[in-house]
C-alpha cells in the first residue's frame, strides 16, 4: 500500500489478467490453483491492514439533520459550521475489528434524566452506524497537506464500516469534546479494500453544495460513489434477518476527496493504513436512515420483527450484518459482509 | 516496555547500580564510559516509543472551570458530567514529536463573528497547553479492562507535553463532536521518560472528590504527584523568557489511574507505547493558568513581555519551553524540556 498508486494499479491489472477465462496460465493448471487459492469456506479473514489512526466524519447531511432535529428541534437541526466543512472527530483505532469479531456491550456511565446523577452499567442504547470508511495508502508529511485534486491518488480503497455507538454513554460523555468510551469499544469493518480505481465505474454527480465551500474544498467533475448500502438485523430470538436501510454513499453531502483535504489542511500527518470514516450514511427517505437512533426516534419507535419480537436498541445475542455494492452492467463489486453479533458485558465489579 | 513492570524495575535497578559511584565498573574504565555515554551536547533526541494511540482528558477542575467561565459563564463553568467522570477525547497520534521540532502554524476556518459567513487563513489565536502525559507500558484485551488497583502497573511513566491548540479554529470546529484540526496540527513532548518508579516518592494526597466517583473509579492511599511545572515564552522579538506558567501535577483533580481506569471501563484496549495527556493544567491562582486561553481571557487582556513586545497568543517565531520537576531532599528528578518554536503556515493556495 505504501508503494503509491502506479503500483497498486499494476498489481491490479495482474490480477485482473491472470484471474481472466482469457488466460490459461492459472485456469489450465490445477497445481497452480491449488497454490493460489483457498477454498472461500475454509479462508479466516484478518484486518486487510495494520490500521494507523482512524477519524471518523458527519458527512450524510440527512444524518445530521436526523439527528439534529431530534435533539436541537428543526429550526436548529444543522450546527453553523455544518454546510462549510465536513465535520469530523479522532476515534480509537485499537479496537476496530475484522467482520465476524462478536463485541461486547461497554459499560459505562449514563444520564437517568436532566439533573439526575448519572447510573453505572451496560449500555441499555447500544446502536450501529451504517458507513463506509477510506484507507489512506499513501500520506503526507507533517506541516504538508493533500491538496483535494490529489486526493483520489492518496486513497487506496474502501470498506464498509459500522460505527458501533452507545448512545446513553454517548450523551452523557460527549460534552464538551466529543464522543470518546461510547465509540472506543468495537468498530467492525468488512474484510477485504476495493480499491478507487475499480470503484471509478460508478463515480456520479454528488450534491449540490450551497453555500459554495471554500476553494481548498472544491473539486471538479464527478465526485460521489454509486454504492448501495443496506443493514439488516436479527435479534437473538428471530431467526431471519430483517432489513433496517437501505441507503447508497452517493447521498452523501461531503465526499471523501473533501474530506481527505480536509484533514490535512491544517499540516496534519495522514499515513499508509489510516482509516476515515465517512459517517453515518442515511439517505432520503424514511428507510434510509442509517442508525437505530435515527430509525426508532432515540427510543421511541420499536421495531417489530415479528413472533412478538420488537427492538429499540441492539440486545446481547442481536446481529448485525451490512453490505455494499456497486452494480455494473452484468456485473456487480461487492465489499463482503460486515458482521457482528453483540455479546454480553465483561464488566465485573 | 511491552515486557512488563518487573523487567522496567530490574532494569531501573541495573542502571541505578551501574551510574552509582560506589559502583567502579563503570567509574573507572574509561573504555567502558566511552562506550556507554554520548556528550549531552552531541544527543540527538528522538521520540522515546513508536506512540500507538493518543487521548488527551481534561482532568484539571482548575482549567475547566477558568474555561468554563469565559465561555458559559460562572453558573454553567462546569458540565454536568464533568465531577463524574474524568472527560476525555480521542487525539491525533501521528502528529505527535519531540521537543525542539518546530510547528507550522495551521491553516484553517474559523468564525469572524456569531451569524458571519467563515473565514479560511493561517490561525489568528494560537495557544499552548500546559500538560503531562502517560505512556501505556502494557495494555489489555479488546473486551476486558484495566481496574483501579492495577493501573500502576500498566503505566510506564510520563513526560511534558504541549497541546498546541488553535483557539479559532476550535471555536468554530468542534461542536458537536469535539476539537479536530485544531488540535492535529502538533502536539510536542519532553524526549525522555520519567517512570512511576521514579515518581513514587512524590506521591501526596490528591484533591478531595465530592461526590464520590463511582466504585470503578475509587483508589486508596496517595493519589497525585508533586510535579512542579513550568511554562515561559520567548517572543520572536525578545531576548529572554518569560514565565507564563507556575503550575504543579498534584492540582489534578482526576488521577492518572482514575483517567486509565475509565479509558478502559468499556472495554477500550490500551496497548503499549499509547499515551494519554491529562489535560491543561492549571491551578489556584492567576499565575497558574496553563494557557494563554486562561492568561489573556480569550484574548482581552495582553501579556507584556517589555520593549513593547506585547502578545495575546503565540505569533510566528515565538518560543515555548515547559519543564518539569520533583524535588527531593538534595537532588531533582527532571523531565527535560518540553520546547518549540512556531514557523510560519506552509498552506499555499
Ligand atoms: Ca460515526
Ligand atoms: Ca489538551
Ligand atoms: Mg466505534
Ligand atoms: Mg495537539
Ligand atoms: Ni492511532
Amino acid at each position: 500500500m505504501s508503494l503509491g498508486k502506479p503500483i497498486w494499479q499494476a498489481t491490479r491489472k495482474f490480477l485482473q489478467s491472470i484471474l481472466s477465462e482469457d488466460n490459461p496460465e492459472l485456469r489450465d493448471s490445477k497445481e497452480l490453483r491449488t497454490k493460489a487459492f483457498v477454498p472461500q469456506k475454509q479462508a479466516k479473514l484478518h484486518l486487510p491492514v495494520n490500521i494507523g489512526h482512524y477519524s471518523d466524519f458527519y458527512a450524510s447531511k440527512e444524518h445530521a439533520s436526523n439527528c439534529g432535529i431530534m435533539f436541537r428541534g428543526k429550526d436548529n437541526a444543522l450546527m453553523p459550521n455544518w454546510l462549510h466543512l465536513p465535520v469530523g472527530y479522532h476515534g480509537r483505532a485499537s479496537s476496530i475489528v475484522v467482520s465476524g469479531t462478536d463485541i461486547a456491550r461497554p459499560s459505562g456511565q449514563r444520564s437517568p434524566g436532566k439533573g439526575q446523577p448519572p447510573v453505572f452499567g451496560p449500555s441499555v442504547k447500544l446502536d450501529y452506524e451504517l458507513e463506509m470508511a477510506f484507507f489512506v495508502g499513501t500520506g503526507n508529511k507533517l506541516g504538508e497537506r493533500i491538496p483535494i485534486q490529489q486526493t483520489r491518488d492518496h486513497i487506496f480503497g474502501m470498506v464498509v464500516m459500522n460505527d458501533w455507538s452507545a448512545r446513553d454513554i454517548q450523551a452523557w460523555e460527549y460534552v464538551p469534546l466529543g464522543p470518546f468510551l461510547s465509540k472506543s469499544f468495537g468498530t467492525t469493518i468488512s474484510p477485504w479494500v476495493v480499491t478507487l480505481d475499480a470503484l471509478e465505474p460508478f463515480l456520479v454527480d454528488g450534491p449540490t453544495q450551497d453555500p459554495t465551500p471554500f476553494p481548498y474544498l472544491q473539486e471538479k467533475g464527478k465526485t460521489a460513489y454509486n454504492i448501495n448500502l443496506e443493514a439488516k438485523m436479527k435479534p437473538c430470538d428471530a431467526s431471519t434477518y430483517k432489513t433496517l436501510t437501505r441507503s447508497n454513499l452517493k447521498y452523501m453531502y461531503w465526499s471523501i476527496s473533501q474530506q481527505l483535504a480536509h484533514h490535512t489542511v491544517n499540516g496534519c500527518n495522514m499515513g499508509t493504513g489510516d482509516l476515515c470514516g465517512t459517517g453515518t450514511i442515511s439517505g432520503p427517505g424514511d428507510d434510509a436512515k442509517g442508525s437505530l437512533l435515527e430509525i426508532t426516534y432515540n427510543g421511541r419507535d420499536e421495531i417489530d420483527f415479528g413472533n412478538g419480537i420488537k427492538r429499540l436498541f441492539v440486545e446481547d445475542g442481536d446481529e448485525i450484518v451490512m453490505t455494499g455494492y456497486c452494480q455494473g452492467e452484468g456485473y456487480k463489486v461487492g465489499f463482503g459482509e460486515c458482521c457482528c453479533k453483540i455479546v454480553p458485558t465483561t464488566y465485573r465489579e
